[in-house]
C-alpha cells in the first residue's frame, strides 16, 4: 500500500484538501492518504520546507509527499517531482524542498511537463487539485518517475537560516517555527551544541542556563531550553507558552554561548 | 472501495467527527472516509451547500457525501437520501443540497424513515452519529437505496444567491465564501463573464479592471480579480487577504460591468 | 482491519499528528487510523479523559485508542497499556484514563516497559512518536498485550468532577466541556435527572425551566437545557453560543433543582 502525504497551507476552513483527496482516490483508489499538516502559515514556503524536513524520515520508504504551499500558482513557476533516498516529493518549484536539497535527501529532480496526467482544464489558482494531486496519484498507482517530465538541474533552493559562529563559543541562530504549545523551535541543532559541556541560551533579554531533560524539570511558567524532537534546540515554558511569555515568533534571534 | 465524505460544521475542537467515523467503521469496515471539510461556519446551511457544490464533481462516481450542518436536529426536519448522477447525498432536509437540486445533479430524493438502520436510542442533538452516519455506512456496505425510505418530491430547496442583470452589461452578485487566504469567492460564474471582452469589477468602493491569469501578476498587496478554481469570479490580494483589506465578508455585494 | 484512534492536544498547526501516522503505517501498514480529536486544550488531561469517555463506545470492539495529552513527557511518568471491555488504551500514566477506570471499562493495566518496541533514540519531548505510536502499531499488528510490559495495580486515577447532592432535590455540578457551538456540557447525567418530573437549572444567574427536546424549540438566542448526545445535561443557546452569552466556561458551577 502506497502512502501519499499532504502538506499545505489550506487550513481546515475550506474543502481544498478534501477535493485533492477526491482527485487522488479517483485515480488511485488503494492509496493511503495521510494529512501531514495543513496549518502552514499562508504562503510561507520556508516554514513548510522546515516542517517537511522534520517529518519525512518518519514515513515508510517510498512515501510520496505532496506539498502545496504555492503563492506562485498559475504563474511561471514550474512543478517538480523529486526522487529522494526516503521518498518522492511533488511540489511547486519555489524552494519548498530547500532543506531536502541541502540535507542530501534528494537524488534526482524532474520538471513535471506531462500534461496528459493533469486535470483539464487546469485552473489558474488550484494546481494542488489539477496538477500535483493527479501526478502523485499516478505515481502511487505505479507510473514510473520518468513519465512525468525531464530531469533538470535548475530548481529553486532557498538559503535556509543558518547558525553563525560569531566568535569562539558564540552561536547565533533563530526561531524557525512556533508550535501549538508556544515552543520556539530554533535552527540550532543537537550537533551544534552536543560537543559542549555547558551552554547558555539568550533570547529576548532572557538568559537560560543549560538544557533540561524534560518539560517537568521546571516550575510552572519558568522558561527553559531542551533538545526537541526534531533534533533542534527548543525554548519552552513549563505548562505555558514561551512564545507568548517572551513575545517571540518566527525569526526571533537566539544566541548560545558554549563552554567546552 | 466505497468512499464516504464528511462535510460538517463540527470544527476540530470536539470528537464529533471522530465518533461518526467510529460508527461508520463499525458498520462498514472497508469504506474509505474522507474529510471534505469541517470548517463550515456554525449552522450555516447555505455555506455548506455552496462548498458541496464546488466539491462533489472531484470525487469518484458513487461517492456518498454525508452532510451534517443541522441546526434543526431533534426537531421536525426530516432526513434525506438523494441519488445523483455523480453520487449519493445523506443530509438533513434543510436546504443543504440546494445547489445540487438547482444544478440538476439530483435525480431522486428519499425521505429516510427506516429506523432499523439508526443507532438507538436516537439522541436529540446528534443525528450525525445516530442517523446520518449509520445510513451512509449501510449504503456503502451495499444496501439498496430504496431500503432507507420512500421517494418524496417535497424537500427544502433554498434560493441560492443569484446574479442579477440590472441593465445591459451590469451584473450584480455577491460574496458566497471567504477562504482561508481571504479570497472572496463570488457567485458570478465563468459563463456570466466569459463572453465579454472587457470587465470591470466593483467591490467596497474599489474598482478592478479586468481579470488576471495568476495571483503573481499583481504586486504584493494589490487587489485583483481572477477566475477561481470553482469556476467563479474571485477577488484576491496578492500575498495578502482581500477580505481583511476590503473589510468584506460573506454577502458583500459585487458588481461587474461587462463590455462585449 | 484494526482501528487506531488518535486523541491529542496537538491541534492542526504542526506535523506532530502526521508524523505519528507515518510511524504507525511504517509498522502496521494495514491499520485504519482515525483522528478522534486533536483539539484538546493544551495539556488538559481531564478534558481529554472526558472526551475519550464520551467516544470509545462508538468504535468497534478491539479498537486501539492512543491518547497523547502528555505534559509530563520526558519525566518520570510511566506509559500505560490498558485493556478494556471495548478496546485498548495506550497513554501516559497521568489520569487521562480516569473516567474509564471509574466507569468500569478497564479490566487490566500494564506499565509499558518493552523498549524493543520503541523508536530509538527516544526523545525527551515526543513520546507520542517514539513510544505510544509504535506500541499501538505493534499491538494492531497482532503482538499480544503481555509483550509490552507487566501488569500493575498502581496508576493515576484523577478524581472526576462529581455531582453533589447538597440537600433533598438539589444537585450541584459543573461544566466539563464547551463544544464548538458554545454548548456547555455538564457532568449531570441522564440518570441524575431522569427520575424526576420537573427540573430547574441554574447557571450564571440564569434560571432555566425544564428540558427541551430539540434546539429548535427555543427562539433564536434563548438559553435552554437539553439532554446532550453524550448522556449529560447541556446548556445551549438556540443558534447562538451559550458560552459566549453566559460568559461561562469549563468549571462553571451548574445547579439543578429537581421535583419528584
Amino acid at each position: 500500500m502506497k502512502i501519499i502525504t499532504l502538506l499545505t497551507d489550506f487550513g481546515g476552513h475550506d474543502p481544498y484538501v478534501g477535493i485533492m483527496k477526491g482527485v487522488i482516490f479517483g485515480i488511485s483508489p488503494r492509496v493511503e492518504v495521510v494529512d501531514l499538516c495543513h496549518g502552514v502559515s499562508p504562503q510561507d514556503v520556508l516554514e513548510a520546507a522546515f516542517l517537511l524536513h522534520c517529518s519525512y524520515r518518519y514515513f515508510p520508504k517510498g512515501t510520496i509527499h505532496l506539498v502545496v504551499v504555492d503563492p506562485g500558482v498559475g504563474g511561471r513557476r514550474r512543478a517538480l517531482l523529486a526522487e529522494g533516498t526516503h521518498g518522492y516529493y511533488v511540489s511547486p518549484d519555489n524552494g519548498v524542498l530547500s532543506y531536502l536539497f541541502t540535507g542530501g535527501e534528494i537524488q534526482r529532480v524532474l520538471e513535471i511537463t506531462a500534461e496528459e496526467y493533469f486535470l483539464h482544464p487546469v485552473s489558474h489558482t488550484f494546481h494542488g487539485r489539477d496538477i500535483f494531486a493527479p501526478v502523485a496519484a499516478h505515481l502511487a498507482r505505479g507510473e514510473t518517475v520518468d513519465r512525468f517530465g525531464r530531469v533538470t538541474s535548475s530548481y529553486i533552493c532557498l538559503p535556509v537560516p543558518a547558525v553563525e559562529r560569531k566568535r569562539e563559543g558564540h552561536l547565533a541562530g533563530s526561531v524557525l517555527h512556533v508550535d501549538r504549545f508556544g515552543n520556539l523551535v530554533t535552527n540550532i541543532s543537537a550537533a551544534d551544541i552536543s560537543p559542549f559541556r555547558k551552554i547558555r541560551v539568550a533570547v529576548k533579554q532572557r538568559s537560560i542556563d543549560g538544557l533540561v531533560e524534560s518539560y517537568e524539570s521546571l516550575k510552572r511558567g519558568e522558561i527553559g531550553a531542551i533538545l526537541g524532537s526534531a533534533g533542534y534546540l527548543e525554548i519552552f515554558s513549563s505548562r505555558g507558552s514561551a512564545a507568548r511569555i517572551l513575545k517571540a515568533g518566527r525569526g526571533a534571534p537566539v544566541r548560545v554561548v558554549v563552554t567546552p
